[in-house]
């Protein structure tokens, strides 16, 4: 067989990413994309020396000299510039988030305090220096890197954002994604198809496989007429930075895909690839645009879309992506044809391992099979035999 | 001490979701969504006898017989409606997705053919009935269960709503929530803080956090003034489902918030939680508004949002929810307290293994140290040494 191998096609795909630039979202949209700059701290954090329980300030000299109650001058607030302790004999209220106030250096809990006729009580025997002071500039000193450029954003990094007062965030813009489906048999969704007709399902289910990375895909559907579809494909390479197809890849009569392509001068760099299901895959390119032909089965798709497209996205972003997630095979498993085998599978997480069952799918025209299974197991193809407790790559696509 | 445990905590929390009713959307804005009616097989899958590989059909009966060369009558395409082989002794060449002609029950694939002057001959000594051939209603059949209610809506339903032509997906309504901080030392996040003030940035990252679950969250800001506070907590109970407060908790002189939501009717369910960081939680509903008021330290915040709103959220909507996920503790670990410690973790998949590294933070006020960490480790308030090697369930806050 001419085939190319699993690993050696998702080499070329990956090799043949794209920048798409950079671009400036508000910080509040920027969950999700991948961060363009590294973010410091533009001041130390605390920023200040920080009360972080509510009570008493005091003066710690004064407690080591065996005073035990002191008698309140003031409050410091959260929101208030520094207060001073006027006598280093008396206390200062000071509530969490507050500034230390000037000559205190110990704050000591309500918990611990009696207060009467505005002296406070303290029932301690020791105190140390600092206790509960966060001080200034413990966690990050201004300066200091927070937050490196090819991060994926989350919540985490919103909150940084916020912080330190990024109110624009510079992200990697998105590829414009084209997802096309051909096939006279489909129709539209809210059509009812004849005997011999079904309804387009896998530009919808790639559009919400891509919605997860954050891409905003559209759709098209062309009929499987060759002067139709050079003349559509010709004005969607000029529109878009990537196209992805969904059948006619493969060897029938109106497959016209790969000869389309061709004669629009797209360049193949493989049509083929060593695996099951999703072996008719069509990858080429055209100056900086990138075109993913997937066999038409949704499985296929599916499984094509995780495989190449997903990695190929997050070079193209500089995210540092490597698949490790693996999965436990949970029961043996035997698949004979010299193929990478993408076995659908549940998965169940138990004690910190990851255990992938098979599901039992009817092949990759299957789509309602998708819905019972949570992964793709990658068994490589020089072997038929797959044993319970193995371990293999995986390609997960739900949350939990 | 007179703290509620975190066990008892969520079960209270959990035992006081609402349920919001349902709505509909168009099933491409699903994904994410909770479903909430059965979607069944409109038809059979495959709807027809589909023919699975490019190639010609035959009647088997022929081929036993010994013949190996057939005339071509026709092609049947994907998308054309049944034609039928007029005679048994010729072929018909059918393609993928195509309906197998009549009178044909055989399909060999291009690659096993010789064709010449129309007449097809085969190299092969065997076939089986049916080869090739994706029988109707194998995978499904009509009124075949194929996604239940109450599941989390990926990518796989999508393209099974598209399948079965639900344009329109009936889901779990989405609570109104309302994130509140207090805090006179905050500023906007545009703004040049004072040396004792800080911007806003917790209410941005349960924005982002509740985002994950297909939520979106307003924000507002509220001083520390009791009448101010009354007033506007007054009219928020009557606007949204869902108060998340972040601050104003404590024991502070201004810590407000317990004080004016009992004013108002909210009916307190706990306050304090035997946990750090995050224990000065209170939690409390009125009728059937549900109110989180959580303390206003940046880790607090994300770690109860994630440990307790998620959990209620999953219930409110009907998701059968439990959280299975442990990681493997990386190295040795005290801590001493007698309080559910979330510890601060970075994980690592290794051949199918989660393991969790603790990140040695500064305390709760230390938001920039969930950057370098994944996930929150759970390690129980009945002990303080917790060994390497050991399963603990955790909280994570990353996809990957």
């Amino acid at each position: 067989m001419n085939l190319i191998t699993v690993n050696k096609a998702l080499e070329v795909v990956v090799n043949n990413s794209e920048n798409f630039g950079n671009e400036e979202v508000d910080f509040l949209n920027a969950s999700g994309r991948i961060l363009k700059e590294n973010i410091y701290a533009d001041r130390d954090f605390p920023p200040f020396d920080r009360v972080s329980m509510d009570g008493i300030a005091i003066a710690e000299e004064a407690f080591n000299k065996g005073q035990r109650s002191f008698k309140i001058e003031g409050i410091q607030a959260a929101g208030g510039p520094q207060l001073t302790l006027q006598n280093v004999s008396n206390c200062m209220e000071a509530m969490t988030g507050a500034v230390l106030p000037k000559n205190s250096n110990v704050v000591i809990q309500y918990e611990l305090l009696t207060i009467e006729n505005g002296i406070a009580t303290i029932n301690l025997e020791a105190v140390k220096s600092f206790q509960n002071i966060h001080l200034k500039g413990t966690d990050k000193k201004q300066g200091d890197l927070l937050v490196k450029e090819n991060t994926l954003i989350s919540a985490a990094e919103i909150g940084v954002f916020a912080t330190v007062g990024k109110t624009v965030a510079k992200v990697a813009k998105q590829p414009k994604v084209m997802i096309v489906s051909t096939g006279n048999e489909l129709v539209e969704v809210a059509e009812n198809p004849a005997d011999y007709q079904i309804r387009r399902s896998n530009v919808f289910t790639m559009v919400s496989l891509l919605e997860k990375l954050h891409i905003k895909a559209e759709t098209l559907h062309i009929l499987d007429d060759k002067e139709i579809l050079l003349s559509e494909i010709e004005s969607l390479l000029i529109n878009y930075d990537v196209l992805i197809f969904s059948g006619a890849v493969s060897k029938g009569k109106f497959d016209f895909i790969p000869e389309v392509l061709n004669e629009l001068g797209v360049k193949k760099l493989f049509h083929q690839v060593k695996q099951r299901p999703g072996k008719p895959f069509w990858f080429g390119k055209k100056n900086k645009k990138t075109i993913f032909a997937f066999p038409g089965n949704p499985v296929s798709t599916f499984v094509n879309c995780l495989k190449y497209f997903y990695p190929w996205y997050y070079k193209s972003v500089g995210l540092n992506f490597e698949n490790k997630q693996r999965a436990i095979l949970s029961e043996d498993f035997y698949f004979k044809p010299e193929l990478t085998y993408f076995l659908q599978v549940k998965l169940n997480q138990i004690e910190g391992e990851l255990f992938a069952t098979p599901i039992s799918g009817k092949g990759s025209g299957d789509l309602a099979n998708l819905v019972d299974a949570d992964a793709f197991l990658e068994l490589p193809d020089n072997r038929s035999n797959f044993t319970k407790g193995e371990v293999f790559p995986m390609l997960p696509y739900r949350n939990f």
